[in-house]
C-alpha cells in the first residue's frame, strides 16, 4: 500500500520560542567567529560593543558592520571610559609593543592588559542578558595565543557562571541558569580562522590591530596583529583585512 | 628614680606605606557610613560613583559633597547608561512602588532591582582599584533591610571576591590578595544609623530616595525613605535630610 498524500506533509514542529543570546562583539576577528558560531547553534543575537576609551575605536565601526551583515536581532553600543582608570596601553598614554618575539608573545601579562577589563564586560554583558531574558554569553577569549592575561583562563571563566547565578533575580529564580560560552577558549588562531571562513565570516570586514593608522589600517607589528597574520599564514592565506603600506 | 625627659617622648613609629581602598559611594547612608569606616580604619580612600541612568541623579551631588567632606584622596565619578538597557524602576519608566508594608519590604526581589547592577558596580571598582594598587574594596550592602536583592548576600560577595582574585593581574601576581568589605552586611539600618553618627557622619548631607521632588526632596513614601525615617525613629531622632513637605 502506498502512503496517502496526507502522510508525507511533515509533521508541524511543536512551537518552541528562540533562545537568545548575547555576543560580545570587539570587531575583531575572535568575536566576529564567535557570533558565527552562536548564529550557527540558532540562537538570536544581542550584540554588545563597548566603546570604553581605547586607542582602537575604529574596531567599533568594524563591530556595526559585523552586526548589520550577520543580522543580529540588536547590537547595543555601551560607552564606559575605563581610560578614566587609566592603566593600560590600549587605553593610557603608554605606546604599543611591537615586533616582539614568539617568546614573549607567549610569556607574561603584557601592557595591553586593561585592569578587569573582561570582568567588567562579562558584568554588563550579564545585565543586558538578564533583561533580554538571555541565559547565553558569549565571548571570543583565548588561552592559547593570550596566556598571559588572567581573565582568558577557563578558571576565571567558571568563576564567573557562578557569580552570574548568585548575582541575578533570573539566575537565582531559575529554572535557567546563566552559562558563559568561549568556544574559542582552546582553538589556535589558525584553526580559529579555518573555523570562521567555514562558517562563511567575511574577515576583510574585522580588525583587531592595537595601533591603527588614523585611516583604520592596521600596523601589522602588534601582538594582535602579528597573531592574526601567522593565522592566516598558516591557512596557506593572505589576510584580507587592509594593513599599512609599510606592514605585512 | 623619675623618667629622664628623653625617655617620655614617644618612639617615632615605622614609616609603612598607606593602604589605598576604593569605596562605592552612592551618596546615601549607608555608602557614607561605610566611608566613615574606611577612614577609622586607616585607608587612603579613592571614591568611586556612578552616573548609571538612574532617576534619582541628585544622589551624585550628595556623593561629590561627601567626598569633599571626608576629604578622600580621589573622587571617580564614571558614567555608564544601564538605562540603556532597561528593566528596572530606577532605570526606566516604571513607577516606583510607594507605600509597602513591612511585610512587601522584607519579601521578594523589588522592582527596584537593576539587573546586575552591584556586579557591574564591583567590578568596575576592581578595575580601579588595580589601577589605583588597592586591594579593599568597600560597598555599603545589607543583607537584612534588602533581603531580596539577590546581589546583596554575603554567598555573593565571596563569589565576587573569589573572581577578583582569579580575574585581575595583581590578584594572580600577589602577594596580597583583593578583599570586599561589606561591613553593613548584618546591620540593620538603626544600627548603621549609630554606627555613623558616633563616627561624626552628617546624615544632612545624604540622598537615599528612589523618586525625589525635582529639588531633591526626599518622597518619604519609597522602600529606601522608609527604611530610612524607620531607622533614625528607632534612635530617637529625626532624619535631618529634606522631606517633601507632603512627606514624613
Amino acid at each position: 500500500m502506498s502512503a496517502s498524500p496526507s502522510s508525507i506533509v511533515p509533521p508541524v514542529p511543536p512551537l518552541r520560542p528562540v533562545a537568545r543570546a548575547v555576543v560580545l562583539l570587539s570587531g575583531g576577528l575572535d568575536s566576529t567567529t564567535v557570533l558565527a558560531l552562536a548564529q550557527q547553534q540558532g540562537y538570536l543575537i544581542h550584540a554588545l560593543s563597548f566603546r570604553y576609551g581605547q586607542r582602537h575605536e575604529h574596531e567599533l565601526k568594524a563591530a556595526h558592520a559585523l552586526a548589520a551583515r550577520a543580522g543580529v536581532a540588536h547590537h547595543a553600543v555601551l560607552e564606559i571610559n575605563l581610560a578614566q582608570f587609566g592603566g593600560s596601553a590600549l587605553t593610557a598614554d603608554i605606546p604599543v609593543p611591537k615586533d616582539r618575539s614568539a617568546h614573549d608573545l607567549s610569556t607574561g601579562i603584557p601592557i595591553t592588559y586593561v585592569p578587569a577589563r573582561n570582568t567588567v564586560f562579562l558584568s554588563l554583558a550579564l545585565a543586558y542578558a538578564e533583561v533580554q531574558g538571555a541565559f547565553d554569553i558569549f565571548l571570543g577569549i583565548n588561552a592559547l595565543d593570550y596566556s598571559g592575561y588572567p581573565d582568558c583562563r577557563p578558571e576565571f571563566l567558571d568563576a564567573f557562571q557562578r557569580l552570574a547565578n548568585l548575582a541575578t533575580k533570573a539566575g537565582v529564580e531559575g529554572p535557567q541558569k546563566f552559562r558563559i560560552h568561549a568556544p574559542l577558549l582552546h582553538m589556535s588562531k589558525a584553526e580559529i580562522i579555518a573555523t570562521g571562513l567555514a562558517l562563511g565570516c567575511d574577515y576583510s570586514l574585522t580588525r583587531s590591530c592595537y595601533d591603527p593608522a588614523p585611516d583604520g589600517a592596521a600596523c601589522g607589528r602588534c601582538d594582535a596583529c602579528q597573531l592574526r597574520l601567522q593565522g592566516f599564514a598558516k591557512n596557506g592565506l593572505s589576510d584580507p583585512a587592509p594593513y599599512a603600506s609599510a606592514a605585512a
